[in-house]
């Protein structure tokens, strides 16, 4: 396991103290970021029905997943073998049958039916279906939203949670620096990912450490495709006199790192050039208001009033919490560094702070992964943030 | 655009078609592969909450997503900019408020409010909390399940969709051969699983052509793992006398291509040995059985056969259709070879016909991509299916 039984224990009392305070009994855990968070389930079997239920009257977890992954909890998870339910096969994509019949069911057989159940409405992998399913077979049940319940938790983390965001951080560099080198004119841009991911998995001389991969592919694009903030590499060629947004992150049990940087070719246009100045001037002031008793608005008001005193305008949020991910994600959904997110800063809160610049036909990116500290914050990486010319 | 525009109109009437057929005059498809099949829309923004609507009243599909995600729609798709809708970034994880609200108003906007609406009800990024949106703010409009209804036009491939799957094989064949030069005792998993990735996005000499990012990740564990289906690869290290099981898929414009082997380092076990031997044996029966006019069910006896005439056992299904994919899956979650499904093989069915044999403390995997042809089938690569041995 990547933590003690201690931290284990720890989380599920925290989610379990909070179930409690929402009157939830029972809660049904479909997120694969709060499996792995409760159980260190990790597998990339999310692409079936699974789920990991926490129940007041238990002591462990219960894992339910499609029997062939059983093995896969058996040796991922700290749970005894009695707690790791395997659905049967002819459940999976077999309507009329479907696994959340197996889930309706392990809820009457623990005589939960007439509980308070908490599920993660909008969650990943918790789909319309399922949640009818359970409605439909557990009438007398009271069914809650403990959407972000658990996410909230894991929004301040341990020592050792940012000790592996930080091996993360170790590898994201080293994707960059491929990046950097790897990026010339005439090259594909499918060719410059694949190394990329090289380093992003094998680690490079200098780091000596493996990671995984990341809940968010690598985000590439150059020229007027820049203009758009998540397409993924082709097999176009870079070219002189573009601009090529690159986000990339650095993953280690599953926790991760992410890293947003600039590259142009050529001699750079002034807009580009002057437009990130003032964007590093924002990330500058974000950072220095990313402090213990502040606000996620206190932040974002320090980046935007750098963008007004320039005349610059950007619609999307700059920043959101960061930790353990699985595809699509590596978000923790969360607090969110906008105006007006009140939710106050903390020691050891993460979150990636992500000025994008999506302009009409072209863009720019700068990024930092940030730990807030007892007295202010920490960026996890040490990476010059101008503009990388080539 | 990687197809014709003929060939998206035609996708788009047997959509409507089938819309007909089934009494639904509006569909909302959140599906990032149906949205890909229809529109061509392909960007990595699949975490929020986004879609395409096919009206019966419109011509072009209607393409719906988070603001700062239009020019990427622009970008990608064919459809007019009058039809790209981006929905404001306050909705965006900031409860009570929902991407969805957006999506409800759209509905009355069109004065779709009284309409038969269909939704994939158990897709994956259509969440509970979505549909209890819809269901709240469209009181009249009447619901019905939609789940599949385009999956089911996409199972027969045309001959430009194939191209691209037989680019994504010789990226996997690719890919496969870089696994087996670079497994070696005392060598990480992780440095092993960058090589590969470079490979599968960058090529090699031989293939020059790029890939994409894969909807499963590279699957590959060793040992007692291997008894596991969907373990990722880690900073362990390959051992002298372990088996490792190996699938992967190679991607062309959102098309792929899957492939798994299973390589041993040193002098195989005989239980693996024989195994495999009694798998591949399985595999060419199915493989033989693979024609039109007959079932998937005539696959799975064909492949079941033979695993019964030497007393093995396989619960979980052996195949199923792949094609244009995103994460978590490049499955198509329509037919499943296995006994009973009495889907009728047509031409230019493509399956990943997948024997994985995860046993108690070990495991091995073998696969094919197969395109059902006009007189069988053809394995959409040519790569030796012994065991590997190193």
């Amino acid at each position: 396991m990547n933590f003690t039984p201690q931290e284990f224990s720890l989380r599920l009392n925290n989610v379990k103290q909070k179930m409690s305070d929402a009157g939830i009994e029972v809660l049904i855990l479909t997120d694969p970021s709060n499996m792995n968070y409760l159980t260190g389930y990790d597998a990339w079997s999310f692409y079936v029905p699974q789920g990991v239920i926490v129940a007041l009257d238990k002591d462990e977890p219960l894992w339910f997943g499609r029997k062939q992954d059983v093995n896969g909890a058996r040796i991922t998870t700290y749970l005894k073998h009695e707690n790791i339910f395997g659905y049967p096969e002819d459940l999976i994509q077999s309507p009329p049958s479907h696994p959340f019949d197996f889930v309706a069911n392990c809820i009457h057989e623990n005589k939960w039916s007439n509980k308070s159940i908490g599920v993660e409405m909008d969650s990943y992998y918790y789909t319309a279906e399922s949640h009818d399913r359970l409605i439909k077979q557990c009438p007398n049940a009271k069914f809650k939203d403990a959407y972000l319940l658990v996410n909230w938790i894991r929004l301040i983390k341990s020592d050792s949670e940012i000790a592996h965001m930080k091996d993360g951080a170790k590898l994201v560099q080293a994707g960059m620096r491929t990046a950097y080198n790897e990026i010339k004119p005439g090259v594909k841009q499918s060719a410059v990912a694949g190394k990329i991911q090289n380093t992003l998995l094998g680690g490079d001389e200098e780091i000596q450490i493996g990671g995984e991969y990341s809940g968010l592919n690598i985000i590439l694009a150059s020229g007027a495709s820049a203009s758009a903030s998540h397409l993924t590499p082709t097999d176009k060629k870079f070219k002189e006199n573009e601009g090529t947004i690159i986000e990339l992150g650095g993953v280690k049990h599953r926790y991760h790192c992410a890293l947003s940087r600039t590259v142009y070719i050529g001699q750079p246009d002034p807009k580009t050039n002057d437009t990130l100045k003032i964007t590093n001037e924002g990330v500058e002031r974000a950072i220095e208001s990313t402090k213990p008793g502040n606000t996620a608005h206190d932040v974002a008001v320090a980046f935007w009033d750098v963008l007004a005193k320039y005349g610059l305008e950007k619609d999307s949020r700059c920043g959101y919490p960061i930790g353990i991910g699985y595809p699509p994600d590596w978000g923790e959904h969360t607090l969110s560094i906008r105006k007006n997110d009140m939710t106050v800063l903390q020691p050891n809160v993460t979150f990636h702070l992500m000025a994008g610049m999506w302009m009409d036909t072209w863009g720019l990116e700068v990024s930092e992964t940030l730990r807030v500290t007892e007295t202010g914050c920490e960026a996890l990486c040490n990476f010059s943030r101008n503009l990388h010319i080539i």
